[in-house]
């Protein structure tokens, strides 16, 4: 067990279930002096929000986080820093079915297989409400990058692909990630998307997508070879969100068809300082920052809340068929992409302070 | 820093550069009593060792390992095992050139960023040779898993891509992998691409892979949420690999494009046992096992030791070119193959430790 | 920084100051299936709640500790467990002395100097209310024993020397701790400490003391060589109790002046199992449990919060007296029982969970 | 299991049997560029090295380190440092009756219990051989000290009490230590230790010491509350070590009984600087250092390696009796000196590099 905590010096452990009283995290390492407030990490919170939109769960949270402790007189005081968010809309419901039966593609079977017991009330610890605290956490690793590098960082996210439907990269602009309901930089996708997933949300059907995150304004030299790397660590990061099934730097997969002198980003000098002349690394040699910008994307499976009745097992071990009713988001993935960005300031946070006092550099 | 080690239960770090006297790794967590000789580890390194074709570097390494504590009459003693390999070839040459420039897409410019001196001879610690003793300690993994769930896991690992030549899945036959010099076990392929990569080597170009690792008769129920996922942890793992851009695990970066309803694995029971319809999860949900195959895929990518010039900077600021001579693998792939299995076996033994002694299963 | 866990398969973290809205932990690694409530823990924090008899300080807090994630339907799930004690006697007074000024023999001046800003309100992180949540996790780790060894163990603590007055080893009586309000084994010695502590009281002062843990029923074996043996993460756990300035075992000091043939601890057979006829290593040889009662000792100094005007110094380096008003413990070290019974079973989860699986005896 | 690790941000891990082919280590996380040769380790090997005296063990071992990783041109280069020393010394004997007996105050009967089986040649990883890997190791802290802090930090031991014979305080002179082989302050103390231990040693008993460790020069606010205070990591480190049994830091025990107004060290300013006008305190508040003087004192039991023939029984269960015969130390704490001198230097080296960064003071 003892898997619930993430980060070496920059280090938070969460708790709660989807249908407790409260989730919460603590986080570990945070230096002492910096301006922190509720409001730095609602910003947040609001874009992951459930029910923002048609496109999203309808289930009410207003999400409000509280900070209940390493907080004096609006700055840190270098000690734990707690975190609180009350769930609300706990719907009554019967989960009789839920209960009995393993939802195909769901962590039902796993956790009965596991731990014996499971709190099956929207699925209790494994439910993707647990990532509401990761963009908590994640808005605190803001902080802290902002502290310790000046304002110079930025981390950002896009859906680049729902469904089979990617966008077109010459239309990426990140302007236009917040003018759409899907957090994507390509306002002509976005507006197809529309369409194309209210027509998924209305016969009860889910659909996966992409997600790219990228930073930028990161120092060369961040990592820890040769297995805290910071590629290995956001690989790490992506895949223990919900849903996510495959993490990407770079050229990534595609790096694999290139030849040698293809792939190799090559190097000048501009304005007195190293310039890379493409980026099939996405920022990352060695499993050390280069200076670049960050490309990480990650795919998140479609949710296996359907309506469509699914073979299954119970508990018990027998046959039976089994549908999800209630409020579910056809496309997991458009949430997914401030947790993404969380994960990035998360591991990036983590990184710098491992770094730090390193060789004068920071 | 403090980067060298990997796993919680069965810990293992390692130490010691490219050229220097040796490189070695002690493993902690071992339980007592497992029989353990140099040879259960040699024959996997037999698969690693460089030299062993015309399509791998002509370094010469014996890679002979040797166990020098932690093992005592045959059996291991739960006291950490430490294990050796002396560097035998390490050429004496002219490094001048590299110790200046930074080779484009190699980690030679982020270790001068980050540490302020490196080791430049053959690339030090960021050198790919580490891998020996991962594929050493991995051969301890092999052990542990054996002795604590019986004979039934498999570990293999294969090819499934060359440049940009895939194999083709109607073809695939395990017991293809050991005939072949790319461990295929698509052998009409491997065939191919015996051409395609002399043609890659004389020209001396490089070329990435895609490798396919998968284990077979794992139990369900493995897995720490929500931050130690096997997953995340296999993520982790493969990413760390040198020249790694990509993970992904069962339908990967495919599972996006799928509906909910084609992604979701059915079950059905079968001879008394849940039995799943399809592995769309690659044997993981919600993190953790759920006894099917855990299928995992990464993509290397190639080389950046190559023979045409690229431009480059030294470490004085000035630009440049460089052209790699000396020992390298036109396909650095094909050696990440038992690399990748070692990993897999690294973490599940990792994770089997983890979990030992929970509701009488293990 | 991040030092705010302790234990690594049974793990807590906890967070919280004096004065803020509430203080709390987090528990990873519980096994699942373990009957819990809140009554399991409260009975402990009944022991260190203050205002309990007019020797502790006379705060008003009920202590009353809400689960908040990890128990389902009365059982543990395996997942994170949450604990909150809300506090309610943040009684308004002003702080202004204590905030600039630095008392003598307390935290103040540290804390100042290592994060450049704290929480003065009643010593911020650094007060003792801060064991309040070692207790609570405390009542889950004797939960945990319970479950994996059955009823066997039994914990218990008494005051052995309160200032430099001794208990009679001759008139130890487990029976007499809960009788008297210094938890004290000595029902005579703990007769005339009243007075003297009365004494103490009135004129302002404090005293030291010296409080002896044992368990019993402990099976032998546990413990990880060669540095977290038993006896050094015991050691480690009771002198991060505050105000604790020394920790000794079996024989302890006084094993310095002991031959090798009075100190070792002779062995017999009796009713088929290995029995030791004297017990100076205090259960622990080569840093593993014997079977044998596990017998600690730790010394608490006096609070530093007294009458008597002291030299000191402020913040701004100026030269000062301090006098310290307020509710305060005339004699700390009697709260301090049952935190090192917690830590006791804190240690002893953890090591009973790290060990579990292991050849077959637990 | 996993418990040879020491150390969070300068982690050192060691492995290797007293009869093994050799003892090593491997320190993750010395900053790069610091200048590192052998000959900086060998210093305080010698000082540990048996057969120095006739009141050590006549086991001959030249004891020569060799860094085999992590130093490239004579300086760090912030990868990790292996170092390995090889055994000579392996005696051929019967070790038939150690084999079969548990000798009583020896880790035998622990380590049977714990795994199952032993290497029980010497002690095997149980053996204080185990200790000269810390006392390199604790070169190596030194010079991170050194590199962070300057020349301002020393370490130095002595013995201050053998058998029940203490020191005489006004006669403490830290020039003496190196004069006699007792490493005692004390020059008259070890002119009459000399014919008492010499008198132990004739009739093959033994005895048990007090040795105490300072280190001066060190900047205040290192420690990381709440758990890994900088005393809390003393404490385990001295308690990790071979047959230690009692740890305390100032006035330790002594506090107990005296007064608060007597324990709380008075601050003045000396030349602008912060002054406390005692050191109850052992350089220690709040689990964070205040710049005084750091003060440890550790007992040591006398060695179980006696002449006389004592009670126990065999692996079998069956009531024996044995007498140990061979090379030991009559009073193993003169050799735990340099050994408690390593274990402060690299809990300080590590809390030096925890804290390292933080509001600019290091």
């Amino acid at each position: 067990m003892s898997g619930n905590s993430f980060g070496e010096s920059f280090r938070f452990t969460t708790w709660g279930e989807s249908h407790g009283p409260e989730i919460g995290c603590v986080i570990d390492g945070t230096p002492p002096l910096i301006p922190l407030a509720e409001e730095d990490l609602q910003v947040w919170l609001e874009k992951r929000k459930p029910g923002q939109s048609r496109y999203t769960t309808q289930r009410r949270e207003s999400d409000r986080v509280k900070i209940v402790s390493g907080v004096f007189e609006g700055k840190t005081t270098g000690t734990p820093i707690g975190l609180i968010i009350e769930n609300e809309d706990q719907r009554s419901k019967d989960y009789g079915e839920i209960a009995d039966k393993f939802r195909p593609g769901h962590a039902d079977y796993t956790y009965w297989q596991k731990y014996g017991i499971r709190d099956y009330r929207g699925g209790g610890r494994s439910s993707a409400r647990e990532t509401a605290m990761r963009v908590a956490a994640g808005g605190v690793a803001r902080k802290v990058l902002q502290h310790v590098l000046g304002s110079s960082l930025t981390i950002r996210g896009s859906l680049v692909q729902m469904g089979a439907h990617r966008i077109n990269r010459d239309r990426f602009d990140w302007g236009e990630v917040d003018r759409n309901p899907f957090f994507c930089a390509d306002a002509d996708a976005a507006a197809e998307w529309g369409d194309y997933l209210d027509g998924i949300r209305k016969k009860g059907s889910s659909v996966g997508a992409v997600i790219e995150v990228v930073a930028s304004g990161v120092p060369a030299g961040l990592g820890e070879p040769v297995y805290d790397k910071v590629d290995a660590d956001l690989a790490k990061a992506m895949m223990s969100i919900n849903a996510v099934k495959a993490v990407e730097i770079g050229a990534g997969f595609g790096s694999a068809s290139l030849s040698g002198e293809e792939n190799a980003d090559e190097i000048r000098m501009v304005d007195g300082a190293p310039r890379f002349l493409s980026n099939n690394a996405g920022g990352v040699l060695g499993g050390l920052t280069t200076g670049q910008d960050i490309v990480v994307r990650f795919a998140v499976k479609p949710t296996s809340s359907i309506l469509s009745p699914r073979k299954t097992i119970d508990r018990h071990g027998a046959e039976t068929e089994i549908v999800t009713k209630g409020r579910h988001d056809p496309c997991v993935g458009i949430r997914a992409v401030p947790v993404g960005e969380a994960m990035m300031a998360l591991v990036l946070a983590d990184h710098v302070l491992r770094h730090r006092g390193q060789i004068g550099k920071l």
